[in-house]
């Protein structure tokens, strides 16, 4: 238990916290930060200044506001003086971003993957390729204030070490030092999670903006978990929380899963077992071959539909014993579990309802993601974008260095 | 987002936090105090004495220190000039405990509950007399500071509402209200979640001190639970978090539980389907029954063994799913679990073995709880402190005047 922070500390902490407001929550008055960081007036705009007087933050007239009068000025983040790069390494495919202060996509870049060269190197190299053309092509003014990736598999916190992942085969891959290395700009590569990610992006822009405790549910191939509690996304003690596929519902009699347990969430309700409910071919697994099995249902197929509610009731368990013990205010489904979603929605709730304690059911909300397959990117960003985020004026100043 | 705290709070902060570091440390050295909070040996020394001019700790020569030299004063927290009540309202019993600062039992009252007279009024009314008898006998010089009750049921934050406690068929119950209206000390009472409140004592004074993230099963007719992590308390969005005896472990074919639901942890593992699995009434659930399973398994009863197994089997299978979501450092067994616990560990742990990924439970340990059957108490008279540990000064000339 550490004492209270020095009067330095309180000025990175109150830079910071503004330039968080606009970031997140785009353009704001000074009134409506006062207000919400508890500061009055004159404390915000000294803060404001010192943040425009190194082009973080702009003051502006709104647009048209509707109203009659003169309208007060609103501060801004600065898209174009700072940016971040941000990289999903899926399943199938690469991607890289240059996202800038306030979230938004300034580049985008993404490449298949090929089976036989999957390795982290390679996979680094081929970032770092994209990574590069991105950076030599931003504006001269601009600088890149931090790195995240995410990855699918269990990634050890705080020093980011992948230490599985499974689809791709990797095993205890440094694979931020590596890609920092390749990239040369002087920065760390933050590594996540994608599903917890993907929890942090819908809490902080999507669907979950309006709450402090969210269960993301993430599918693809496998079901991937990112847990919000309190507002915190729950690492557990090493960072391996919130493996949510892995929960058991199914002990006695369920499949095998791809851990060597059996009866996990992920091989009762994840795609494979969706494809081989529907007696489909489940080495096919992904997005498309999910969409022609919801598709298929939506025009009368049986046996799709059958299988649709097989896997709804499954999830529907696991959700259930989520809720149990994590009482979230909101279950979001990402990934390829949207679609999922959308047609055994009935099915979960109904489960959900007769396995969910009541108290704990009462406000609950099911929703799909509203960041789409952008979240676990915008959730790598928002990783990066941590460091400015605690510390504007120096970790603005190491960059422009 | 808030701002940084004012010059007042963070005084305010760090009184509150050397108080903490005594109350749960014991005493301890200036030094050692300076360096765990990171301020310097004067800023030490001017909170050392606002705090002593109060008496809320003193300082002193240390005990025999066994080194040669003069040694030097320890600061230790005065056991007399606080304290606060804590209640726990047991499904067969109620107790009340008188407890000083440094976590001392000063005094302590148990009673026993009639089954016709189990209703929150009634129970309070028992509760708030044997509170009165300690308060009276109490040194004249000491003041309450703070109340905490522990309820096994739901329990809405940060109201305190009881939504519902089964096992005495409590329902949305202004418990708390209504025992400080009792007891006349204007103080509110905090109530808390009964494994709650025993998570959070042995995660500050037991067998979870020294890690962040721990689950805590508490056996007691049902299974209660208690989540810390990051080192805070899980609550969920209501408050009703943690309800591990509600994980779904057995969906299809499952034992019916008392919340309706079927294949519940609760219903599979809890005292009643021991007593069930070992061929004895289950109407007799309680320590003793417990006890008396386990003593014959231990005589090489084949039936009891087996039923012990039959848990074992079901407790691993739960905890592998709490290990996967929540990827604790420690698992603690208390109330009637660690008798459980420690008759079938081997089965429990082969099942998380078996279920738990390699990497969640790399570094797991699976304890018993320290504090035994006081955990609750201790964790309710924890939550009792909390006002005068955030705020030293003006929670004790408040509860002087």
């Amino acid at each position: 238990m550490k004492a209270g922070p020095s009067q330095d500390e309180i000025r990175r902490h109150n830079l910071g916290t503004l330039l968080r407001h606009v970031h997140i929550g785009g353009s704001v008055s000074r009134a409506v930060l006062a207000d919400r960081m508890g500061l009055n007036r004159s404390t915000i705009l000294g803060l404001v200044s010192e943040l425009a007087s190194v082009d973080l933050v702009r003051e502006e007239l709104p647009r048209d506001t509707g109203k009659a009068g003169r309208p007060s000025l609103v501060v801004r983040p600065e898209s174009d003086r700072v940016y971040v790069l941000a990289f999903d390494v899926g399943v199938d495919r690469l991607t890289a971003a240059r996202i800038g202060l306030g979230g938004v996509f300034l580049d985008r870049k993404e490449t298949r993957t090929h089976s036989d060269r999957r390795g982290a190197r390679e996979m680094a190299e081929v970032l770092a390729g994209l990574a590069r053309h991105m950076v030599d092509t931003a504006p001269e003014a601009t600088v890149c204030v931090g790195v995240g990736a995410a990855v699918r598999g269990l990634v050890r916190q705080p020093d980011g070490l992948v230490r599985a992942a499974p689809y791709i085969d990797w095993h205890d891959e440094d694979f931020g030092a590596d890609l920092s290395r390749r990239l040369s700009l002087g920065l760390p590569v933050s590594v996540g999670n994608e599903a917890s990610l993907g929890a942090l992006a819908e809490h902080l822009r999507g669907s979950g903006a309006d709450c402090q405790d969210i269960v993301y549910l993430h599918g693809d191939i496998g079901i991937g978990g990112g847990v919000i509690t309190g507002g915190q996304l729950l690492l557990g003690d090493s960072g391996y929380g919130a493996e949510v596929g892995h929960m058991v519902v199914n002990p006695r009699g369920g499949r095998r899963c791809g851990c060597g347990a059996h009866g996990c969430l992920e091989a009762e309700a994840g795609e494979r077992a969706l494809l081989q409910a529907a007696q489909r071919d489940p080495s096919t697994a992904g997005r498309e071959a999910v969409r022609a099995v919801v598709e298929a249902a939506d025009r009368g197929d049986v046996t799709a539909r059958a299988a649709l509610q097989d896997i709804g009731d499954w999830l529907g368990i696991g959700v259930a014993t989520l809720v149990n013990i994590l009482n979230p205010r909101t279950v979001i489904f990402g990934g390829t579990l949207r679609e999922v979603f959308l047609a055994s929605a009935a099915q979960i709730r109904s489960r959900v309802n007769s396995h969910a304690l009541a108290a704990c059911r009462q406000d609950l909300r099911l929703r799909v993601g509203e960041l789409g397959d952008d979240a676990v990117l915008i959730g790598a960003a928002e990783l990066a974008f941590s460091a400015i985020l605690a510390n504007p004026m120096e970790t603005l100043a190491r960059a422009d260095t």
